[in-house]
């Protein structure tokens, strides 16, 4: 037997309530595939040497740059590049796929006490 | 301005019609984040040295193993190991999202007529 697994996305949201606590539901060469419940403002943040991609599953989610502010339906992604300040903001709650690599801290450059450790799900 | 761009997936879904074709529409780190139309039976391949991701976006796929069947439905994925021989499967058309280090070959380990370079879209 392969320890090959489907997940399904749904089931892995609802096991789950709290906000800005990523939850890892896979792994893929360096990185992991995450999902999270966001809802209200998190930290302006960047992340020095990766890319995250975040994909919205359920909601609408706002991220906002420091020279435009990105709209995010279901259905929609978008990569933010190394270096690159950026703050979520979910007016409702909002469900999120982020792939980002393992090394990658939530609060990026910043540690208080919003940073978490993700845990497999 | 920046160049970060919000992408939507089913608008890039809807700029091409042809099976076994992936199309990248974005880049994280080392990785691309390919969309693809398949229908039909692919070929049996592995790679050597990269995990491969899918998740269906529309439709169901059947992706064989060589010790198990695994059936994917809109919402959820899949991480295929290196390694591990696979073989997807459509029988009606599927959209899938495959997120694969840029070196990755659509065909693995064998190169034949289904063997394309995925093209930005």
């Amino acid at each position: 037997m392969s320890s090959v697994q489907v997940i399904n996305l749904a089931q892995k949201f609802s096991l789950f309530n709290d906000h800005w606590k990523p939850r890892i539901t896979g792994e893929i060469n360096d990185s992991y595939v995450k999902i999270a419940k966001i809802k209200g403002e998190f930290v302006w943040h960047h992340h020095d040497h990766e890319d995250e991609l975040f994909l919205v599953v359920k909601g609408k989610l706002l991220i906002r740059l420091q020279d435009q502010d990105l709209w995010l339906n279901e259905g929609e992604f978008v990569v933010i590049p190394r270096g690159v300040e950026h703050k979520p903001v979910a007016e409702e709650e909002v469900q999120i796929l982020l792939l980002e690599p393992k090394t990658t801290l939530n609060t990026g450059n910043v540690q208080n006490e919003r940073t978490v450790d993700a845990e497999w799900i």
